[in-house]
């Protein structure tokens, strides 16, 4: 069993002893994240029940190796060997313990029993929730859903008494496992911000896009161009095909490690541009991943800040890149060439295209004005139930009120197109909404600084340069793994902390100013 | 660590703890084998370094599991068990502990040293190899070979002394890895059979085939269309597609598991008879593992027999089946319809494009009658190293003169088509050569049967039938997993065991009579 014991007898420090233990968890996590990516994107339907047990198995060895019991001995150790060091590496690899010890309190924290009734319960719920959804049986979800709630506040309680920072709600406590680092005050600071312009700007916008010329871009797109297009994309953006690969899944995501990157896209055939944001949205997840230092390899400090950079990272190259005009002139006729049904479209009529804004009422169908509002609108509901100020059977009343004001959309007695659309609910996934719109906000911030130090920006993009993007990027993000907490991550990169003006600006300049 | 413990204190049998065990093996078993499908087919090429690193993590945590200290204890405890069970479920327990004993004991019978030491000098003379076989460098290659064989011979001594059936050469050991339960006696009176015949037999066979004629299959086949070809041809023999996939690398093969098999061919635009013989080949090996009893999943009497009832299942399907003239008919439709190229050709085109022989140099390219005798040659040459009869310096002479007397063919000076071709001994792979020819033999008596049990087997190939072969395999190969050793197996499934007769009276009727 020697493979699975850390050596107390040996000459390692017990910081060393728990890089190896970290290192380890690492290779069965590559081992976890390729056999979900098969499961996802390759395996056939019969598999599933073997694949199940072996990840499963996996995960079991996982958890053992970070909750073994020697390991809050060597945090200790590993604390006092601090003091010995020169300032610099103290300062690393305090940073260090300290992201080995967050990960280790998230897989400590709950009682196994919590753990488990959390996945029977969310297990139920989610089941249900796939017909109930179509139904438009609201009673019908709320019963299961109640049962829910009661877990996920319980474990809200808990991860909030465990947290190693300070956490101020329970909410605060399950937003730290997607957004470390981002507190609910700052949050409300922020959503506030956009509660009171987006709604008039949206007006604005609308209204704005009424009187444009716009042409049909009915046609049909076979899957095969599109995804000769969605791979000349990635290559423009930067993406090194020696160390990741295109495939396609139902839905669109990233993963893998540095070297072997997998992002998935889909495709329609009578409509590109979703498949084309999809793969830009994912090339700039990936990117992040590639670039994370490699000199923390395995270890939590080496990993992603957190979901909200994440998701600034794919928006940054979805939204301020992508979808810019300077990029749009660039790609056209990769466009054309690619794609013979689309041969006629110039730059322009892309460009309105790709940037239609509609209120509706499906979030993941939303733009990039109308999203925030319904995260927002989750946000709020979610906070509120975490933090029993509200019980879930007020939902829809709330879903409805506030789609009504913020979207101008009533969703009173259709559950189906309101509060039981999203997945995350169902198996006690709160806090993980806003990171979206605060990825939205941090993309615009970023692209802003990188923006000011480039006044020749459009010029670079039309170009297909992009590569001071992608240099910018890996100096102030990338590179920076969890070295700092993402506020501060924000602040060394953009000289401020989140600042939702640069979103609104972005979207002012865009979409009502027509700039880029 | 819990999970990695055999609960001792609990109410289990001795038995049932062990089979615990080895489906927790099972299960990492299954992530190894996914993984490394994923890095021979998908995998971009940076990928390697990662990969490695996790599975040899897994490999790690495997062998722990399989070494672990309260094994031996347990086989007693459950050897002891036994006879208070009712006679039929004593017999299977018996053989289940039997094959548990087995994969314990290839698995502890080395010292860590030597396995360590094997693959050092192993991956040497296979990274020399890789040079010395292109500048037909023989003494290079000799250097680190005589190393190789070395550790071969501590290796086959320590296998023999340690193993749980009587074994009588040092080599017999190593052939117990590929072919355990096949006996170097049983193997020398098949291959002598074989000598004596087929030189001659294979001189008639090509006089015959010098005087009929032939057309050129010249022409352009595109992969896109070879794909649909090869997938036509796996329907048509059964595969189920909801339980696996075909996907193409650098050299075809089949792995998985019940529920998700993996097949790989590859593609020349030039040419489409090989894919499809791979294909026809590999589906055979997953239709075998399909079928494998699923009420000893994941314990090692589930397990497949050996690699000469391996082979005997995709030979059967390649050549038996595929290469039928009855089976060609019912699928040259098929060809016609996905190869435009192929469209000309009729079904005896086929059929004669498919089975011409020739004796060649090289063992990957050749056909049914000459192959066997590049088999036996190598056999020849590995045994007589192992058991100590000769040295590694005199295996290019022996070569020359085996080549020049079973295929009449010259290999003196050329070691880049003679002993260096192949990258089997190069890290001490021997023992495992023999397989494909006992397959060979295997496949034609197992066929035999078949065919004597369904006077209208031809009638029912020209329809597309094949259901009877497959149902037949599966009652009496398939399902059998390794309850029985392999002789026992062709008994059951023969009345005899292991008879050359078989494969030569096939070769007589299909390349001189031309009956099939």
């Amino acid at each position: 069993m020697a493979a699975f014991r850390i050596h107390k007898a040996n000459s390692l420090t017990a910081y060393q002893q728990l890089v190896d233990r970290f290192q380890q968890i690492h290779r069965l996590d590559h081992a976890t994240t390729f056999l979900s990516w098969d499961q996802m994107v390759m395996m056939p339907e019969r598999g599933n029940e073997a694949r199940s047990a072996s990840m499963a198995e996996i995960a079991g060895i996982r958890h053992s190796l970070l909750t073994a019991d020697e390991l809050p001995d060597l945090f200790a150790e590993a604390d006092s060997e601090l003091p010995q060091l020169p300032p610099e590496q103290r300062a690393l690899q305090s940073r260090s313990l300290h992201e080995m010890q967050r990960s280790w309190g998230e897989s400590n924290c709950l009682p196994a029993e919590l753990v488990k009734a959390k996945i029977m319960v969310g297990s139920r719920c989610e089941h249900g929730w796939r017909s109930q959804r179509a139904d438009n049986d609201w009673p019908g979800f709320l019963k299961n859903f109640r049962e829910v709630v009661k877990l996920a506040r319980e474990e809200a309680s808990l991860r909030q008494a465990a947290a190693i920072t300070e956490i101020a709600t329970p909410y605060e406590a399950l937003l730290d496992l997607h957004c470390a680092g981002d507190t609910q005050a700052m949050i409300d600071q922020a959503f506030a911000r956009l509660r009171q312009t987006l709604p008039e700007l949206l007006q604005q916008v609308v209204e704005k896009q009424s009187t444009r010329p716009t042409q049909s871009m009915q046609g049909v797109y076979p899957v095969a161009q599109q995804k000769q297009l969605s791979e000349a994309l990635m290559q423009s953006l930067g993406f090194d095909f020696s160390a990741g690969r295109l495939d396609v899944s139902l839905h669109p995501f990233s993963t893998g490690v540095q070297g072997d990157l997998r992002i998935t896209t889909r495709y329609s055939e009578d409509e590109f541009a979703q498949a084309l944001q999809a793969t830009a949205h994912e090339t700039g997840h990936s990117s992040y991943e590639g670039g994370l230092p490699s000199q923390w390899q395995g270890l939590p400090v080496g990993q992603s800040r957190n979901m909200c950079i994440h998701e600034s990272q794919s928006l940054l190259f979805e939204k301020q890149l992508f979808l810019s005009r300077a990029f749009t002139e660039y790609f056209t006729p990769a466009v054309h060439r690619e794609l013979s049904a689309a041969s006629n479209f110039d730059a322009e009529t892309l460009w309105r295209a790709y940037t239609v804004v509609e209120p509706g009422y499906i979030r993941v169908e939303a733009d990039e004005v109308t999203y925030p509002l319904h995260v927002i609108l989750r946000y709020e509901i979610e906070s509120a139930l975490i933090n029993g100020e509200i019980e879930a059977d007020v939902i829809p009343d709330m879903w409805h009120q506030r789609m009504q004001s913020y979207l101008g959309l009533s969703t009173e007695g259709d559950y189906t197109r309101g509060c039981l659309q999203d997945i995350h609910w169902t198996d006690g996934a709160f806090g993980y909404f806003p990171s979206y719109t605060l990825g939205a906000l941090n993309a615009a911030q970023l692209f802003a600084s990188i923006r000011q130090s480039n006044p020749d920006w459009q010029q670079r993009l039309q170009q297909g340069e992009i590569t001071f993007i992608r240099d910018w990027l890996e100096e102030h993000i990338w590179s920076q793994g969890c070295l700092h907490g993402s506020q501060q991550l924000m602040i060394n990169a953009t000289g401020e902390g989140i600042n939702a003006d640069y979103f609104l600006q972005h979207l002012q300049a865009r979409y009502l100013d027509e700039a880029y």
